[in-house]
């Protein structure tokens, strides 16, 4: 299929740069791949012409064409549990309701819930996710189902590890390559808290076996830095860094609690952070030292987490928050501007799973990943500055169209891929049913 | 006009005790009144009987019934100047971009800037708003037009009191009391470090003739604190509590930075607190001590504050932000749960506004301020507990229908009032010549 999107204004968000500049123009995209983007008719007129015959043309007007968001972190299945626990201690939060609740999850609910997540990201403009949690192979299901990009990290506590290594070969073997290029992996060891030594390094075994990377929970809270001072005598970086988990490509996912030598090694490694403002206000681990990370030429991209934590999993609020939070932390209004954010959520994201070039910009070669706001709405009005008004005042239900490797999955806000009122009744009926199950 | 809401799942939002519960019942309306809350058909009938001929039905199921918000804080004419400043040290954005900004305005101006931000309050379930800014007179015409409940103050610093006085006479003689008794009026000074002591008490006199209450921004900033301690050697709230201006009914905005004596007088006058997380974030002011003063029993109500330093006008992240800034804040996640925070922004809303009883609740009697709320959404599903799916995942794109004082002004997500389209077009070409005006 070839898509034409005309006479719109286009947001490039290239990773080189500072290319803020919004021009109007049209953009072109063959098969999975942006083939052309251009700034005039005659532009348009020639892509047209080469692809006679099977062209779906969108009328932009009236948008904002810009690459899809990639949250980078994520627990989708978990929105079997949204609203399950809320405003609850930590310890009886995961003792009394989270942990027996997963007790009870079985493949099929696993990829139930993935749908509803994944129909509620695409919804909102994300293209792409990084989920880690169990049973990925049912979450492979569900992203090839739905049209949406992921990669998925299988992941392990120490309890889990046997499990976890078959479901990395399922998804391994089974989805990726398959599913239209879809699916990626990387490995995902819960914490240094939740894992041993021993299946960290065998984990890092597989990460070098396989030349996957390694997606892991990092210094979430401070009683993590306690533990791991205890058990190790070092800090949980130091620690991983001293595994060798850090020579592999990885995503360290929190960071909130950083001392100078863990921030030295994180930028030494070429490490990237996903961060996730509203879970850590929302359950209140902390606020993560963006601004000094960014500043040290770290790679932060932005995630969700899961719908436990959050509940949603709306990158539009998580752009906001992210820069909101660091402006209050810093005392300076002026950290993390709109456009840093909106590049945090796009091409670092992409640079995160290894696939800066490829994703989170608009030029011509990347994969069609993309999405349409509509820009006349009140709340988005006058547009003095359109960047600031996608940051400050976006909103998922902005979100016309979306692409996904070249296949329209969103047209005028409505999903196509999936039946949302089927499955808003059939996740309900199913969490009452896992509610019974002993 | 007559509305029946049947067969629609009813959250009361009682002031009074925990009145959490949530029912499937009928809601039955009689000009600007709710007359019947019931809970099952019969009372639906004997409602549609009573009142045959003159009746709009309304088919609740798959919504939520609740109480519209009520923000407390805004300057929505500043609307025109959403995103013309963002990411700015305070006072570059002051004296290079506002104030010259606000220099130029027009009393036209206003109105259309006012009808851009009511636009957006009503279609995301805003049913009543306390404005703070000059020429309110043009903002009541933007009330009256567009079926929004308001509470108007008139806004003065030292050197436009006299515009002041005539704008607030011809709010109280023109507006109030007309317009289906939509509109209230409160005095506002603007702060304590931008008003002499001289116009304080003049205001406060004002307040005491008319039988009004005063509105007016404390202890925002760090720099305020010093500003007042210099000049009257005292802090702003006991600035205020020495001159008399907490014996008037009172909301106290911002509130950002108090010591115990501060707590104290407000818990002692009964002040009533607008909170404004997102703006306090953005424009790096700090966090106001919430937790603090909700357990001492002070009123704490929220507001969005102006589209300058939020930039949207919206309730639901508003409410969001406040319940995780202060569970962050704090390193608490059981503060602020949901249904505090929901009480927040609508029965203390209420309060502050001296309409406790009156607004805020869905009880027979009260005035018919209601909002229905799709639930049937991805993000705002499975329901194990439908008040923490509100709160941490809703949406203004959620609000289906909205009824201001028993009238109909948002039906199906669309604005019946105001025609949004045009609304963004002119409001685009008014500030465009705005910026070109000397």
């Amino acid at each position: 299929m070839n898509i034409l999107i005309k006479d719109v204004l286009v947001l490039p968000m290239m990773a080189s740069g500072r290319e803020e500049t919004l021009f109007r123009g049209c953009v072109g995209i063959s098969d999975n791949r942006i083939e052309m983007v251009g700034h005039d008719d005659q532009e348009a007129d020639r892509f047209r012409r080469e692809h006679a015959g099977s062209l779906c043309e969108i009328d932009g007007r009236g948008k904002l064409l810009m690459p899809g968001f990639i949250n980078i972190h994520n627990h989708v299945a978990m929105t079997l549990m949204r609203s399950y626990a809320d405003d609850m201690p930590l310890m009886p939060w995961l003792t009394e309701k989270i942990w027996p609740f997963e007790a009870k999850e079985q493949p099929d609910d696993v990829r139930l819930g993935a749908e509803l997540g994944i129909a509620e990201m695409l919804l909102g403009g994300t293209t792409t996710f990084v989920d880690m949690y169990w049973m990925q192979s049912s979450v492979a299901e569900a992203v090839c189902r739905s049209g949406i990009r992921a990669v998925l990290s299988p992941c392990f506590v120490d309890n889990r590890f046997e499990e976890f290594e078959r479901d990395l070969m399922t998804v391994m073997d089974t989805y990726v390559g398959n599913c239209d290029g879809r699916i990626g992996v990387m490995i995902a060891p819960h914490a240094p808290y939740t894992c041993s030594s021993e299946h960290l390094s065998r984990a890092l075994e597989l990460s070098r076996r396989y030349d996957i990377g390694i997606n892991i929970h990092v210094a979430e809270t401070e009683s993590e830095i306690e533990t791991i001072a205890q058990r190790y005598g070092k800090s949980p970086v130091v620690y991983l860094r001293d595994l060798g988990i850090f020579e592999r490509p990885a995503i360290a996912v929190h960071t909130v609690y950083l001392n100078d030598e863990d921030v030295a090694i994180l930028k030494q490694y070429g490490v990237s952070v996903a961060h996730n403002p509203q879970s850590n206000m929302k359950i209140s681990s902390g606020i993560a030292p963006v601004v000094r990370l960014l500043r040290e030429g770290i790679n932060v991209g932005i995630g969700t987490d899961g719908p436990c934590s959050n509940n949603d999993l709306d990158m539009w609020e998580e752009m906001r928050s992210a820069s909101f939070l660091q402006k209050v932390a810093t005392g300076d209004p002026c950290v993390l501007p709109a456009y840093e954010v909106l590049k945090m959520a796009t091409v670092n994201g992409a640079k995160a799973i290894g696939m800066e070039g490829q994703l989170g910009e608009i030029a011509e070669g990347r994969l069609a990943d993309v999405i349409l706001i509509d820009i006349c709405k009140p709340h988005l009005c006058p547009q003095h500055d359109l960047i600031a008004n996608l940051v400050y005042c976006g909103k998922s239900s902005d979100v016309d169209t979306v692409i996904v490797n070249g296949r329209v999955v969103v047209e005028q806000g409505q999903l196509l891929t999936l039946d949302t009122k089927t499955l808003c009744r059939d996740i309900q009926t199913r969490v009452e049913e896992m509610l019974r199950r002993h």
